[in-house]
């Protein structure tokens, strides 16, 4: 938006080559986006939050490349999701970082992380969305704790990590198969919950539909679920509802 | 079926006014039935298992009244299920006993049950089908504990009926929602497990699926489910399982 | 749980009744939940946040009002969710309000409420849901603001409530039909948001499948999804994420 | 169809020999298609409006690639949609045009475009079934403008596109994952909108169904749903809703 | 929205009480609604096409009674759709007449109506739907034309109406079961056509699904779908297809 | 439809007012449906097979006794499927026979009835589904023999039907729950096989849903399927099947 | 089964050695399957219809040829459905014919063929499964017709081929995407019916599912309904009802 | 777990250096997990009936390697599930045996089988599952029949295996398709029956769903459902049934 235009108008009016009733008739007729939209803009800004972000899936290697160096080259941070090995050879970037198993390109600042959010997670093919939690929360700016092989079948095992479910200000869990394991935490813990049923299982997991369905009839209040295999969008959450505390 | 024709048969072969041949041929074209007939009804006998079972769902009360009382005057023995206060009213046995939460009608004898089933349950939505399963198993011979409102979301109350799940040959857990009770239980113990789902719970409930669907997918290996809400087939497995303990 | 066992032992190894390794011995071997629970029970305590709370549906209306009571003669607080009219009335509690849209029946303490949730919703059949969550979350004291009637095709209403949107610290949206709203909202602002679709509508709708799907699919990273018309649960959830604040 | 027999028949009544009476009953004993079909087929071509096109999925290359030139060789205009690269290299028509996004190769007449349809899109993803509706309406003779990675996280974008919006008679909105887009659209114009849900998205995307019920249950009045992916059915009703404005 | 602010700031830079530049800052800092909602309000006039109707489904009697009567005060007319004859009562308009098949009240003004929508419809329980998608486009200006049971087993009832057809703008085809007529309507003509599922049937219609997916998967080009029963969206479509014939 | 202007056209050709030509123009552009209607009408008589039956459900009394009693009058034959008693107390006809477990209301005419339908159906639930298509075929001409209550758990009772069913020239098997009988029966006979599922059953027994896709995939081949709770369509394809054998 | 034991016993019988009674018991005592297997299988000659038929998919393709030729041996005759290339190609039977399109492998004896089914198909894409359909009641003994290419949207193709309808004692008709072709050809005769849905389209086509729907919610009566892409089973029963004409 | 810690505060307390007051105390905020793991780990052991077993779907083939050698190790024995014939060739154990068709890798110690488990299966391409069960249940020490190719459509051959029916415990069922089976044996024998679906089947078999609720529903009492192919679930389950009987 070029705000010369606004800029004109007031100055002819100030100037009085404008009446009030013109200048006016006259911002009125600006085109809509004008003015809304750098409201919008300059909020947007203020959105942000997830910035810096490639969705890898369904586009062109060529043109994540593109896309990811340009962003690179503003603020020296990119996080690509979903992507493939060979968009990470393409890309050559020095510091970025490539994790195979949730298919994530990082590079990241190398300021304080903040807060605790604390990752659990089910079974072995349920780590890809945990880490995707995770590498989108830390890009984000929180602290994160993983621990991975929490089952509903060893129940104990979540015993052995009560400090840092209390150290923590909100527990993404993530669950394939019967998703059961957040109500167990949750169970435990009085703490903000974000639930993600991955895709994990055979026959009637149904894709993960089944742990989304048992996630969302959970027994304990309070619980919020994702989309299936939707570790991005739960770091995303996950560390809006972590930086609350300390903001 | 008449077994005379067959004897009419033998006797003429043992008369001689028969040759072994035309006998045979005589007893190949007899109407299939009347010998492989009644092999079956003495094998249905032995199938029997769960015998005077009516169930009254879909039925007019006068025919299930009929059906009824027909069963008790032979063995003095009846199971309605899924029984109306109205069948109820107009059954008029002086021994049955309506248990109106589960629609049960039940003229027991007085024989001494056998083994331990165990059925643990998690809301009070959930309990009509738990006392039909234990209704059922108790009828057909087996000896039954219940123990009500162990949810997820308090664990420990498992570990306070550690006595009865160790003297149990078997566990029915019936549980709506999530579904995931049976895993919780099924990580602790090492019995074979029976799993209801039941359509306690509101919108992605599913009227039972999810929770019949997570049960399915169990993380513990050996969990078996039924139909949701069939606490009838819940006790009469449990009660076959059973026992096989004793015989 | 009867803490004299434990006490009666360490005595017992106070007198020197008791090698070291023969009070070990006994303490491992006591009854698994002795110990345990006491601890459970602790912690219990710690997870209740959501306290005094009764389910009613699938409640018979006598156990309810028992249960009830005897909350309310503890603790001078009462939260009845999906209670009917009949149950308001045969409570009989002097300080017991009846909100007949959502059917809660809330006693309240008088304590100022903290922080801010703000609840948005649609249409005015996600009313009562929007009720339930805005009831849910003040009976645990956070402080709650509710703007109904905010649809998708009437954005710039949203526009109108810019400044309760920037002063809230965590966004419920309740939207039945096609559920698009928490998209739009979380395009908007940069708060954790989480969205509760309503069986309003009909046809597709599906009961609130097709909203849940939506929301769960939003192309707006971080907005985490409730069971449909679970207000209750989002009232807790927003809850739990907005005392985070000024803990 | 052979109309000559029909003739010979009015002609023998015209030469009396036949009476009225027989050439009454030989015309009513025609074998059926051969008078309603001669209709049929005349209102065929009035019905063409979609004339010249191949549906190459699930067809062999040979078979199209020899459809498809006995349709150039007569008309000198050709339309294949969802076809491979592979058929575009067999069929070596120099005017040709392959668009390998939208697997369309298309062969268009140089006729002045007429009215004006609108397509606007949400995502990278959702670019193919854009560019099939585009191809398609053109190809039938309309003009059309296509505005894509216009989201609802975006809505601003919309207004950059106002003018766009005020000079077509039918827009044609394509999104996919929760489909909220034609919602937004729908809000902001009233225009007649055909919305085309996209397989682009995961998990609970469904493949596209979870686009489609939420387009379904739009709360906007007045907006019609195409299949999943099918741009060439949007194309087709956009073409024909546009080129109602000038006739 | 109050302008005085505006123009209090014009008036202000005029009498040169405010620098340019400071007039630019409190027009930037306005409340985001202040400038921009004018224009959408303005822009809202514009989208109105549907106005002054009320969906009574899910809102209390008093409400839509209440909703209704201050519509008709301002503008003389009202559309109440899924009314109940209870709203009717009550409502006590003299002008106003009520459809108890399709529930629907209307008060319409006398003018003339445009255009031509032809409604067509298989089955007696299609009418309701097929009622209100007329009555809706009646309202709203169109002339509408409707003919009933004409089924897919009768296809020679389609012949009957063919001058009814070539007269028509637009088809609005409604269908139960297995949802077929739109494909051969649409075999037969070249016109717009919008398909309505109705919920009629029983078994595998599953409440309208399977029509509505026949009719998504149509083999005839360019027919567009609503959401089941919904004959108020499709009323108010073919209206704004129709009006586009003659503006 | 008026033949007279078709015979005016070639009364005129024969008195040579037309020439051959116009005449041939003349009856070309005849209202399409003025010849091709009479011969489609012609065969619709050839197809009626299915006469003067009435489909009850979701039309209103009046409306059904008023098509009922006009049906009557021409041909003192009917039958209307899914009527209520009220419907039967209203039509007064003194031939009428109501049959209130399927909701049917028949008059008969006493011509001998053809061939041989065998009906088997499994539960008690199954009686009115089984009726339905036994009252339909013997209305259309058909001898029908029914035997109920053969289940999968009672495979014996099919030995003792063995007669019935070699004399029968197809068989309609009907069965809720697992739908398994189909498969039963094709396994033991070489005759075609209707199967018709039932919505008898509760949880997953989905309305039907189970047993119909359990008789479409039944491992005996030629096993064809109705719709849930057909019993009429059922009839009605027996009824054609069966009188090929006579013809 | 080795019917000496039964011989045995009779000439026993015969010569004295055993008592009428003792004979009996003998016999009653059987091991079950001695005598009603013998039936059974008699039976199960009876049963035939359909014998040297091989499903090969799901079966390795050595385990295919050892089978297929196993059979040939025996009869000269051979069917195997759903057969690879690679099945042909190890098969070597200079007398087999392998259609590609649908997977068949074929060897039919010479036999004059009988009656006349007519197989009715819509799209390119439904080919396969007609050619399965076709060859597979030819193989049983049946003249088949087929016509392809004969959609919804040129209905006027149908008439084309009245003469083939009428002379055919069974039509198959078969159908993906809207599944409606078998309604329209239903609405034109009175023959029995055999739809079969293809997984033909995309989208809401559903595999199949929504043309099967469409099929079983036909509004014409009679029309039964194979599993998706069945075209085996609706060869088979086509053939079954086709030879009850002449038989 | 160090129990060091409890042994210290015992000596405290036996040397009087503590009160008992305060060693209670001491205990009592121990670190939760100090004290109850060490007794989960306690009846971990008893939990264990399938100890020493990799799932190896969805993990690396590496990983599978070293878990597995490990395993082998300490115990000689290990049974790996869903393994494919990478995992073997890199495993390089001298006693471990592959199974190609149903992915299992085993080594079994050379202990006497106990019971006797039967298992049962319908179709060929049920064998991989059939198989899984087997070795599994053979691996945890159950003695295992399997009876392959017992298809509804051929009633007689479960009479053939009637003497094993009768020998055995407990019957796994294994069918895909229309999952009929299970209620056809459970008609015919008093055992407890667990019933696998299989994903085998097309079209409307819906990967094996269509099977699981058939069984669900079987109308036979007590038959018990696991998982889409979870043949290893049913060898658990089935073992710790078997074992019953002998115990």
């Amino acid at each position: 938006m070029d705000n010369s235009i606004i800029l004109d108008i007031l100055s002819s009016l100030h100037n009085r080559r404008l009446t009030v009733e013109s200048a006016y008739e006259k911002l009125k007729n600006l085109p809509y986006e004008d003015i809304s939209i750098a409201k919008v803009d300059h909020h947007r800004h203020m959105r942000q939050g997830v910035p810096e972000v490639v969705f890898a899936k369904g586009k062109k290697t060529k043109d994540v490349v593109k896309i990811a160096r340009s962003l690179y080259r503003k603020s020296k941070r990119l996080l690509i999701t979903k992507a493939s090995p060979e968009i990470y050879k393409k890309l050559k970037l020095k510091d970025a970082q490539f994790f195979p198993d949730s298919g994530i390109i990082a590079v990241s600042d190398k300021k304080r992380k903040k807060g605790c959010i604390l990752i659990v997670s089910a079974g072995t093919s349920d780590i890809p969305v945990a880490e995707e939690a995770s590498l989108t929360a830390s890009f984000l700016g929180s602290n994160v704790e993983s621990v991975y092989d929490v089952g509903v079948a060893g129940i104990h095992r979540l015993m052995d990590i009560r400090n840092l479910i209390d150290a923590s200000n909100v527990i993404v869990v993530i669950a394939g198969m019967e998703g059961a394991l957040p109500s167990v935490v949750g169970g435990l813990v009085d703490k903000p919950i974000i639930a993600v049923p991955t895709s994990a299982g055979y026959g009637t997991s149904l894709g993960g539909l089944t742990a989304l369905f048992a996630m969302l009839n959970s027994c304990v209040p309070g619980i919020a679920v994702m989309n299936i295999d939707n570790g991005f969008g739960a770091g995303c959450l996950a560390h809006k509802i972590n930086i609350l505390k300390k903001s």
